[in-house]
């Protein structure tokens, strides 16, 4: 996979590189294993299953700095996935683990952004670079909100709080 | 659920076996392929993928007599799965097309019995019998239902007497 | 869902009663939490879901007592599932912890029965109960196995002892 | 691979906007149902199952042209997901039919990248757009091919062919 890997190199890979000074140097670290229920006919991980692991760090992350996903949800606050890009850099076999790291970038307005590297637990392989991006919505309405209501910007100012410590 | 208790005993025909006579000999039947998602590292469909080609058949069979799923589910009536049962024969191959039969055993109470059947479009390979029951579930008080509301009554009157022509 | 219970009381509930005498009384518990894409339209749990987590389940209860799936596959040995039977007590919702407990009934020719308990972490709530068997199959022929190879026979022999600790 | 970053720094019009001149102006269409089990807590096809439908558009697409992708890996050619890009716009609802358009750009090497545009059957509703590459692989040694196998370049021409007509 050397060409792959040149390649990366090369690359704008806009899922991984030039964060703003802003965002946090705190990647959240979701570890994963290889189901038989996760892989596909070549015997490694089917391209989609990262976007559930992806999606599980993410609600990880966020309760780890003590925001429960399902309370975004009660509060009528749902963040809805609006963009996604993945680059797939090495397969993940039947039975490996690999780590899921994510940050999320400072929150401007109503969008998220969510950085995402998935590597061997010692760093030496790289599966997959990702950048998720959510967005704010109101649920009854089901539009995307101008302003995020009173309750759901504390938590994403703890969230931010979080982030810059 | 005698008849269910007889039945496991029996097995491993329990699926596919003993009809009461009141059954429809209607089969609705429902083709899917063997995509690439559906495989797992064997390279043949992965063994939880059939109970979403049974989903899928169910819905499509109720739609073709006329009842919409997400019609039942706006008027408040759920339908859950709250048993489960299946035999696998075979496995299917990525790229292989097999026909999901199924057919409503006369609905009892809130109980409405499904039974499927798996093969090759000629009929000359089994891959999976399994038979599924669901209850009609108030979605509001998430209670199971003693008595279906009228509308859901009529839905199911429907169904019943399509599956008695 | 008291109605619901009562049923699962009367019933034969073939998927946790009856175990023979040289069962152990091990059973592995594997967590599980309850991440939005695990659930549908209704909040709860897809019915689909449980046979992903446990089918992990089972992974990670060969690896408690040193068995690698993975090598087990290598070894030219798969165990694929040729029975499931489900029973789906009451529904998990979005963010909820549940605990998948596991034991494997003593393998008897090349036929291994799994039994399923899906409950709360403090086993007040009984969600599902399940019972899986597989089947020894050699990969390379596609055919079960009448009498295990003995590096399987090893393991199985391995996994026997375990549970008869 | 300037391209793609331009196209990102563009969005949020990356994944439909500036084929190049040769592309073809045929785009196949995969009608698919919002199933229950698509669904999520939102009661809206979860953001990761629109990757099984594009998967499942691509394989019928190739299909429709005569390649069977079930053979393709028997040629010992693999295509794996390197690159994946998708804008969601609009949810779709439990019940609601959907038609995923794509459409091929003409293979460069060993890269074959996809369009994606998820709409209403009326075209009156943009869901989503995507864009996905795919690499030719040999399933053997696991290594990017710099070259097509002979077999696998005839089956690219006969794609590319049908891409120009």
């Amino acid at each position: 996979m050397s060409e792959e890997k040149q390649n990366n190199n090369q690359l704008p890979t806009s899922a991984i590189t030039n964060q703003s000074s802003s965002t946090s140097e705190y990647w959240f670290e979701y570890p994963v294993r290889a189901q038989p229920h996760h892989t596909d006919y070549l015997g490694v991980v089917w391209h989609g299953t990262y976007i559930a692991w992806m999606e599980e760090a993410r609600v990880e992350c966020l309760r780890s700095i003590g925001v429960e996903y399902a309370d975004l949800v009660a509060l009528g606050c749902d963040l809805p996935v609006v963009e996604l890009s993945v680059r797939y850099h090495r397969s993940i076999h039947l039975g490996m683990v690999a780590v899921v790291r994510t940050r999320m970038l400072e929150a401007s307005g109503v969008r998220i952004d969510w950085e995402y590297v998935i590597d061997s637990p010692d760093r030496q392989d790289l599966y997959v670079t990702a950048k998720v991006t959510l967005v704010a919505v109101d649920r009854e309405r089901g539009k995307i909100l101008r302003q995020l209501p009173a309750n759901v910007q504390d938590v994403l100012a703890k969230i931010s709080a979080s982030l810059n410590k």
